[in-house]
């Protein structure tokens, strides 16, 4: 058997490419999308903008930007075959079950390799409309159209909730999705470019992303903060609460990410956009159990620079917006559809076949079927 | 920013890890499962033990395997709210393209991570039952409902014709779908152990795994070598129409393989099979266009090492079995569930998230939007 050269199975040390959209400075506390930094430009930058400059690497001529939010407009038009499917889904089931058979289903066979910023447009405009389309459904609520005076997060909570959307949660909203918008090579987004090194379709390739995402380990826990919050009630109780709950041995949910070794950046802004929107108890809950969480931790790993995560904050801010805890997740992959998009676009650019080797340890060929076969 | 070590676009010789499963010899020739080579027991293992040895590791104790063949037969029943998003598809969609959204809509909820043997055997199941079930509704047939007295290839073609299977038919098919069930790391199998390493569900990962298969680079071609054959029409004709071909610059399809730097065995033993199930006219066809074609090929290029491929004798194999160019890449995806699922067991035995390192070069941060915030 011929000689390979590394062996990697998280990939940890290997380099899959380049890539000029958003560098994660895991030592720094940084997430920068194409040079801007995500603590200068969030949330004061309109998400059709923070679009824009995903996809084509530059700000827009004005805010927010005027192709972006006139494309994603227009996407809203979804072919009746498509919302057939959606009506078709078991209305029992999880969101984010559902999520992936509805961006599967958005492949009506408009997506041809390669794939284009229209498409992407299509793609980022119909993922929230259609998934309000079944959360609605499977409240036995009716659906809502979208409306053309609202922008994207807007016409999102429009479409879930049919009351018009107050300002402060709309920007909350969007402050959300643009700081969750895109992360470097995560595994959802190496899932897409693995798919996309094939020429298979956006669709394809953004389904494949979401059934990555799906995973706890990458995206499918924020709820559990919001869980955690509730069982420890007030902040009085917060300190014993951790502690008791560290000595059990149980994990505590918001804490830790293997990129940053800092203050992970999300966290920071998205708890200022809690500050602005959340429930003041609420707040003073999550502030208390962070800082009893971050104190009992560090004590018993004194080494591991563990700090709050984006899921933590995340939770906050998606409550305060009105989102039930089986949406946190769905909403994560709402805000991700961009980033997929400008690496699909990037992937397809200068594109080769993904493929890594692996290492043969099974038994040596050369065994015999125990019994005679078939003439 | 960071140092980082390696740099390897394609992952060309990143070794991901170790696996059990299948060996692929791209100098010898060989394609080995759990230690059997393909050429030894294909045809003449029924498919169902193909599948024991690929999800347990050893033979079963009889043939076909008790265990996979009651189990695939007891998986055939779907539950109606699957079976109700599969009617709703559009059916002018290319099968392909179902597919995608009918395996999403298999994630009823009954797929929860680790996966399982069960869980495999309701996906490899259930992958051709509905498949045909769409393709049926496509071509406004009645659906038909599976048959407990058929093992899986031949269910699959009374599923597609409602003709009870030619025995021929059926042990070519066996044979198309034994030698495609896995194949070391390829892209879709990474894709699916990429999206398993975040502890998503079984059904998600093989859907990550089919949005892959689709490109053309990985399995989406292998009708265009029946247009091809169509084209050339007579054997006499083979060696003008490829020196033609040739001599425009336009592509052969059917030689070359990234693995294999001689004759890929799944060709070799695909060639085995026609021969037994093709019409003789149509084997004459395929025969004189492949050595013109080699021919030619390796005049123009005499370092390429160039053989014929898996894709081949699969188009002429799946055609002589009665399968329409539609469904050649679909039937590959039936083919493959299996090694998925051996591969995503594997994963999830000694999981670990698979997430590279990318380098940045986009802009340096400190970029100033250029419009004033949103205070």
């Amino acid at each position: 058997m011929p000689s390979l050269t590394v062996v990697s199975p998280g990939l940890d040390d290997v380099v899959v490419g380049r890539s000029k959209i958003s560098f994660v400075g895991g030592e720094t506390g940084e997430l920068v999308y194409r040079g801007f930094d995500v603590r200068e430009i969030v949330p004061g930058v309109p998400y059709e903008s923070i679009v824009h400059l995903l996809l084509h690497g530059d700000p827009p001529d004005r805010d927010p930007s005027t192709e972006v939010a006139a494309a994603l407009a227009a996407a809203r038009d979804v072919p009746p075959s498509v919302v057939g499917v959606v009506d078709a889904l078991d209305p029992r089931l999880p969101p984010l079950d559902a999520l992936r058979t509805i961006l599967s289903a958005l492949g009506d066979g408009t997506y041809a390799y390669p794939p284009t910023a229209d498409q992407g447009y299509r793609l980022i405009a119909r993922t929230p409309e259609l998934l309000a389309r079944f959360v609605r459904r499977s409240h036995g609520q009716a659906p809502l159209a979208p409306r053309s005076d609202l922008g994207h997060a807007a016409n999102y909570l429009w479409m879930l909730t049919g009351a018009a959307p107050d300002p402060a949660r709309v920007r909350a909203l969007e402050g959300y999705l643009a700081l969750l918008a895109d992360h470097g090579m995560n595994a959802s987004t190496f899932a897409l470019r693995v798919a996309v090194s094939t020429q298979t379709d956006l669709v394809s390739a953004a389904v494949a992303a979401l059934a990555t995402l799906k995973g706890p380990v990458h995206g499918g826990a924020p709820s559990l903060v919001s869980d955690m919050l509730d069982a420890v009630g007030r902040p009085e109780r917060a300190e014993t609460w951790v502690a008791d709950r560290v000595a059990r041995g149980e994990l505590l949910f918001g804490f830790g990410h293997r990129a940053y070794k800092t203050e992970d950046p999300r966290a920071v802004v998205l708890h200022g956009i809690a500050r602005e929107v959340a429930d003041p108890e609420r707040l003073r809950l999550a502030e208390a159990v962070e800082r009893a969480a971050l104190a009992t931790l560090r004590r018993a790993k004194p080494n591991a620079r563990l700090y709050t995560n984006v899921e933590y904050y995340s939770a906050v801010v998606l409550e305060s917006v009105g989102l039930s805890r089986d949406l946190f997740t769905p909403t994560f992959a709402v805000a991700r559809t961009a980033g997929w998009t400008a690496h699909a676009l990037e992937q397809a650019g200068a594109n080769r076949l993904i493929r890594p080797d692996v290492e043969y340890v099974g038994p040596p060929s050369g065994r015999v079927w125990p019994r005679p076969l078939r003439g």
